[in-house]
């Protein structure tokens, strides 16, 4: 169906992938459907080229992974997609000509054409799988830019997170700790050290910045001025 | 839209997730729509519950993280999808009920919404990004049930590879050579040690079972007979 193709080459340029080729699509071509579901694509469907038969797609193919749901007698390796996009970019930066081939929406892959792999991805899912063929696409899309992707795992925006230096840490402590003993919160004597200790690995923990560690500081004024004011 | 529920509840299935939570959904509800769109998730839609505020909606969870497409000015963690599903499932395993929080189509998540949140989570895209909530769903989903899936990333199928036994392979080693000295192949003899080595590795990295061994020797055999009916 032409959705399925518009859809595919979306999820395609999400994740950086550009050269699509078709096989014996059965609608028409161009196709509005197509069309419409690529969003902002259009130049993958563009530059789409369609064989007749899988043996002519992939002639000039180094590396073919190929996409199943199904149980085969077929004896191949299997890889998670993780894998998959491992192999083909290592592959891929040796110079190799690699390709993801993914089956119709309802049929899949025949024996033919899955002879032709030199191996096959399946996609984990839970007990229910209902992936249609553009949400494999953006599976194994995601799978490939991540390969290749040194974004670290857990960061903070640069521009924002500028962690207060130690002194402006050290001040805070200070400033914090002398107001609640003046408050006699830091009450009875035999545990002020380790109520101390809690209360500043609190504000270690949440990664202050010198802005937000000037801004507890404020705070603290406020609250203390308020006391006072209460108290005439 | 209802479509876009639909697709959610399609995609958690797929993933192991069954329970979602709607916030003021602008659609009317129950939504068939939805309902189409969910396919085989339509008791994950019988099981919503709806909630008119952010707040109410977040009110029993420990642990939420935001997906979010925007760079904005609040000082939290940038975590990858597949950090965030560790996160989550390391939560999850003492006890923490946990929640990922995705905005609407259009707007996103507003800055109160985002208040609540621990930390965000940004999908990894080429430059262009145009996800849409159903595919945000899909890709964390993925990311939830791989963080304890145990599946090898490379396997062949228990059910069809036999790894051929060493016997079986040293068989088919002893007949091929004897076959290809007996035809003259492996010439001249000063190189005939090093063709040999070639051949076995090449046979050895196809991973052969043992009815493929014994495939191999009858092709072999077939191949033998033939060349000598040809003589004839």
């Amino acid at each position: 169906m032409g959705e399925n193709i518009g859809a595919a080459a979306r999820a395609m340029k999400n994740f950086g992938l550009s050269e699509l080729v078709l096989i014996a699509p059965k609608c028409k071509w161009p196709n509005d459907r197509a069309q419409a579901l690529a969003a902002g694509a259009g130049d993958i469907l563009e530059n789409v080229r369609i064989f007749p038969t899988t043996t002519e797609a992939l002639a000039p193919f180094n590396l073919v992974l190929a996409t199943t749901a199904r149980d085969r007698d077929v004896l191949k390796e299997i890889h998670t997609p993780e894998a998959a996009a491992r192999r083909l970019r290592t592959a891929s930066g040796t110079g190799a000509k690699t390709a993801l081939l993914f089956g119709g929406e309802r049929a899949g892959l025949d024996n033919e054409e899955m002879s032709l792999c030199d191996a096959v991805i399946t996609i984990p899912t839970a007990e229910f799988s209902s992936l249609n063929l553009g949400q494999a696409v953006l599976l194994l899309g995601y799978e490939w830019l991540k390969s290749a992707d040194t974004t670290p795992a857990v960061r903070t925006r640069q521009t924002v997170a500028v962690p207060a230096t130690r002194a402006e840490l050290a001040g805070l402590f200070e400033h914090l700790e002398r107001e609640l003993d003046a408050a006699e919160f830091l009450f009875p004597p035999a545990k002020r050290e380790t109520m101390v200790r809690n209360i500043r690995a609190m504000i270690m923990r949440s990664g202050l910045s010198d802005q937000e560690a000037r801004t507890i500081r404020g705070m603290i004024v406020a609250l203390v001025r308020n006391k006072y004011r209460g108290a005439k």
